[in-house]
């Protein structure tokens, strides 16, 4: 057996960024079952378990330095989300969690626009013939899941289906990889009438049937394809943990399917992306490995050495890495000679958290195999064809497992703009009138004022005014403590559970339309103030300020901007 | 066998949208692999097959009355959707396609906020237990996915698993169902080592997971949980067709769970919302049904009683209800008797589109039957403990086979608020400066001035006032013609490609800093014209209007909120 032919034997050609940290020196040593990211897993130690700190129920207050914290107790205590075991590995996110959800996909989608990806939905079922042509069938098939029509009340059905694949896998796709060129591709994904199905551990093989169904012409690359598809690996059982490892999860996956020369662009836009989301997380620092051809690869020589050569230089002009060279520190990227996967360079890049931990997260790669396996051209501007190049790109990594860091990093702490729970409303006492001025304030955060949609009639005036005027603005999570409970507890209470800002009301409050608006955290509070001072209507005293309840949404708007907070925070 | 033993042997218990048209008293005489929508897809015929009107690659343009428009040739012109033979019925929808559905979801987000449901995100498979709890695994077998570990190469094991399947139903689950009430339910979802699941087909059994690991209490009444989890159901793939039959579907789904005494007001809500969305559509007529009690039903007959009263109440108080009394025509509903599903009655609604044709979308069904099969239980104010009730709703239905019914409702002539393709810049000829002013207007609506993501130093102040002023603005979808086509060639074509607006700009707007706009369609003009008739900085004049160029965000802004654009649909 040739070298090639041996390697693609045991290779998943479909990276997908967890499955591509083993050097590629150590696959072809391998047998086809070990499963694919065994060397990612001990990088990646599951977090300390929960040290007792934080009781359910209560929301974690320990300080920061004390304990390590542990996302599952955060997700336990603030509901963020549970688990099942009749769904092992698969969160149930609660309303909170969903939030928090949304609105790191929310952030992801501004980048989208603002860096060009354009989002598709894609299936999440592929006959087997897909799989096939991908590699995955046969490499990946302990990481996957097979699905089947009915209840899998099919013996023999699935029996005679899976005596088939063992000859259409030697006899069409083991075929193609002699080569390294798909020469059946084609009729492969033409038909398949097993029966069986994949349910997909990666978006790379849909996105390619996709690119398939296109004519593309030079002008339309770069095409950059994100997606936020659900995704399933058999991860063993013993091996799940909260949201770390999981068997369902989402990626912030995209593929940017381009030529040769846009390789560099392409790389230096995607790196700046991870800087701008990192930075906005607030990271210590993170850190960039850029491995290199292993010994054991596919395709041109030439083609690598150029690709490795860009990359080099996209680094290299990094702003950070600009910044050290001058001040005469450390660049801040490594190179990990050999350590490319047999389809292509990449970088991978590890942060750092507040607590000092290191994570594995986002993974920026170049593929030039994938292509040629499914047979994608694109037709340049003589007219010939040429075979694009994939880059592989996820900034967030798992959606799950960038949430299970963000909760350790942050301490259960949300950020305004990522928080679940924003504005507690904390009237000093429980008179009727008060509370009323309390729940109006709630509704005009959470822009129900003027809603009751069952005693409204919803074609007048007012329903059209509140669906415009105000639509456009996220609402805010808010809620009124009316417990009955004295105001210091209340307070008390409302950081300790996690809410961003107090709004404290009493009848001075109420007679002058005003409100007392105070920061939970002291970290928080400073950048806040110093905010708020820009606007006039503002008052400047002690631990709060008065805010005019006319300009509280406005002054919300403004502190829960993800990239304003990170500047205020930057200052502060 | 009794008659509720052989009732539940061939009902699928979780009723979910589309399963529930069948008469339950057909139900007891069909062997239980009879398919469970048969009855609803004689009803709801699949559009008129292309007429061969709409040429692939060119946007239909074919006049609305003429011919019946059909969704799957918009789609293919308007490059919305695709499928592949490799994963047939579920819809890759492409990046314009993927817009409309996010349209469509985020205005169902706007309803729940406004309407208090709190979304989660659930898992998408469970163990074979969870199906046999609710029924499924029996009665819905052929209509589901099965899915095992690996890539279905386990003949042994997958055998063993299915004999062991019967035994278990056998045992565990068919006994719950001879007294109506799941005795095994906690044992039975406590554990299943078969390493067998189902793709779920519906959200409902996953909720009521949710439900039952959460202690609630009556304050915590109504729980209204959303969700819109891709769901997998086998339909036989001769009836798939375009996104009216697909595998793969996404609902606007809910359950609420609430008390008895909640139903009127649940439902009346629900109502609502129905009628606020299908106005904001268009739909020109949409009528209610009320399926009552059957003579074969699981509960308690004055249980049934109470709610068809109230149920009867809500829909005689409907607004179009009061109104077509008070002016002597027909009521808007009619009752079906006897037509409810076993486990509760039910409204459901058929809208008619703008061709006339009849399409059953949303549902409202009552459920006393699930809570009881997961023993689900809320405590009351005595702390003594009840069962609540499932309401299982959804306004679109299916988003899929909404965004098809909408397709050919609008003839591919899409409202601003849902468009793909909102504003067309044309520069009057090709000069670079001109261009450039092109440019810039695309960049202000897309909202990508001042960002060149690679050039621009990110933590300068620029970057920062980017992502405030305009973030929270909804980007407009725009594009510029370089063609070098005639002016009037080139507006002609943007207006067949179902550009919503035109915008023009010359010389002398490039000079003055303003666009002349235009709306694309006759019947959108005059309202559009209308509303810029408040701006005082628009001038007025012939087929187009002088908008200042800083204004134009605004305007547009103002232009695609829905419900304006649905109110100045209505004055025009």
């Amino acid at each position: 057996m040739s070298r090639l032919a041996s390697l693609a034997r045991h290779a998943a050609p479909c990276p997908a960024l967890r499955t591509l940290h083993r050097p590629a020196a150590a696959l072809a040593a391998r047998p086809a079952t070990v499963r694919h990211y065994a060397a990612d897993r001990t990088s990646n130690p599951a977090p300390a378990k929960s040290t007792g700190t934080s009781k359910p129920g209560a929301p974690t207050t320990t300080n920061a330095a004390a304990t390590a914290p542990d996302h599952r107790a955060i997700g336990h205590a603030q509901q963020l989300f549970t688990f099942h075991t009749l769904s092992p590995g698969s969160a149930f996110f609660l309303p909170h969690g969903t939030h928090i959800v949304h609105a790191l996909m929310d952030l992801m989608r501004r980048q989208y626009r603002r860096f060009g990806y354009r989002e598709v939905i894609t299936p999440l079922l592929y006959k087997r013939a897909l799989w096939q042509v991908s590699g995955h069938w046969e490499n990946y098939k302990d990481d996957m899941f097979a699905v089947l029509p009915g209840n899998g009340d099919h013996q023999h059905d699935l029996a005679g289906a899976a005596a088939d694949h063992t000859v259409v896998a030697e006899d069409t796709v083991a075929g193609d990889r002699h080569d390294g060129c798909a020469h059946h591709a084609h009729a492969a994904l033409a038909g398949d009438e097993s029966g069986l199905y994949g349910l997909k551990p990666m978006n790379c093989p849909g996105h390619c049937l996709l690119f398939k169904n296109t004519r593309v012409s030079h002008k339309d690359l770069p095409m950059r394809l994100a997606d936020f598809s659900p995704l399933h690996r058999n991860e063993a059982s013993g091996a799940l943990s909260g949201l770390t490892r999981v068997r369902r999860f989402h990626q912030d996956d995209a593929h940017i399917f381009c030529t040769r020369d846009q390789i560099a662009s392409e790389i230096a836009s995607a790196l700046r992306m991870v800087d701008e989301v990192y930075a906005l997380f607030g990271f210590p620092a993170w850190e960039y490995t850029l491995a290199t051809r292993p010994d054991a690869f596919l395709g041109e020589a030439k083609d690598w050495d150029h690709a490795e050569a860009a990359l080099r230089d996209v680094l290299d002009n990094l702003p950070a890495n600009k910044a050290a060279v001058e001040a005469s520190q450390e660049r801040v990227w490594r190179e990990a000679e050999g350590d490319g996967a047999f389809y292509g360079p990449k970088i991978d890049v590890r942060v750092k958290d507040a607590a000092g931990r290191s994570h594995q997260t986002a993974t920026i790669q170049l593929d030039f195999q994938l292509p040629r396996r499914f047979e994608l051209t694109y037709e340049r501007a003589d007219n010939s064809v040429d075979t694009p190049v994939i880059v592989h790109r996820a900034v967030l990594g798992s959606v799950e497992r960038m949430f299970a860091i963000l909760a350790e990093h942050y301490h259960g702490k949300w950020p305004f703009w990522l928080s679940p729970r924003q504005v507690m409303v904390v009237p000093v006492h429980e008179g009727a009138e008060l509370v009323a001025y309390a729940n109006k304030i709630k509704g005009v955060l959470a822009m129900q004022d003027h809603i009751d949609p069952v005693a409204t009639p919803w074609h007048s005036d007012s329903h059209v005014a509140t669906h415009t005027s105000r639509s456009r603005r996220a609402p805010i999570a808010v809620d009124v403590d009316v417990s009955g409970h004295t105001l210091n507890r209340k307070i008390r209470q409302a950081q300790q559970n996690a809410w961003n800002y107090v709004v404290v009301v009493g009848d001075r409050e109420m007679a002058e339309g005003k409100v007392n608006l105070r920061a939970s955290w002291e970290n928080q509070r400073e950048a806040t103030f110093a905010r708020l001072d820009l606007f006039p209507a503002v008052g400047r005293a002690g631990a709060e300020r008065a805010v005019p309840l006319a300009a509280l949404p406005d002054v919300l708007e403004m502190l829960g901007e993800p990239f304003v907070e990170a500047a205020l925070r930057g200052q502060a």
